[in-house]
């Protein structure tokens, strides 16, 4: 009875790739644990770029800084 | 202190049912375990169905599968 | 389809009392939200008090702190 | 590689003080762990003050009735 | 950035099959997203199948009954 | 009623590092956003470092690929 949360960014993911995000990862937990994919629940949670940190800063920031030459 | 965490689908759950299931989760903890109220949290997510998957598909497509002769 | 966490402190809960948080906080989401319980996943965590802070203070501190006159 | 959540109620956190937690947050691991911030992410989730419940109430019920004589 | 959270019962859970499980998310999130995986995170956690509950029991007791005739 | 989730790997962090963690970040959210210590809670998760993914592999194995020549 696994539970995968997946946190990723909101930045235009499309109905079409949550689909395939849920499908494959389904799919590897039947393949490497066994687990039938009936009783796997997969909750994909999508973040505002401002409220992501990561180097100490928000992801936008941040990604200025490493864009910058 | 305990933190309960419930993530639902975001299908119309209403001010009332949200004030009950934190009234009825509180309960549980304080009766079984002797938490007091006072002293618990809990936070209710509510998921898009298409972010939240089983057997491998998304909620909406599971249903119409489920639903299908 | 809910999923529900539940973190309290390692503090000596027994097996029948965690049998008691499952079944009462199913009920719950089955009596306000209509859910089965069938399709709702409970899961325990149970933190050591150390991991636990509150007030600025590991748990055990804060408890002491509280208890003294 | 740490990675912290934080759910506080959605009542008007600006990106600037979103910007602070971040850089405060990472500095602390990085301070007191010795935690490279590059590698530490931080996710700020701002739950609906409905959705969050404390002493078995809806935390706007909770407030009034704390601020009622 | 992604961060994965994947909870699974304390079930002898190997090594080898973490690292399967670990690298066959990481490709998902690849494959669908366009997530370099350097940047993923995935986080297993194991579950005592006593503290998981599902159809209102916990996990050993829900496997019996179902094991009934 | 802050809620804060940090993960970490499982390496030695000490009673007096997980006190001055809490301590830190309860005073972020003091300095930043204005909350009462006495209602944040902060839970501090160790994770074992093979049941930590990075770059699509476990830690150890990733470290040790980064430390190789």
């Amino acid at each position: 009875m696994p539970y995968v949360n997946i946190q990723v960014t909101r930045e235009g993911v499309t109905r079409e790739q949550k689909a395939q995000v849920i499908a494959g990862v389904s799919d590897v937990l039947h393949r490497v644990l066994g687990k039938d994919p009936a009783i796997t629940y997969v909750v994909i949670e999508e973040v505002e770029p401002d409220n992501w940190g990561v180097g100490g800063l928000p992801l936008p920031e941040f990604r200025r800084r490493q864009a910058a030459p």
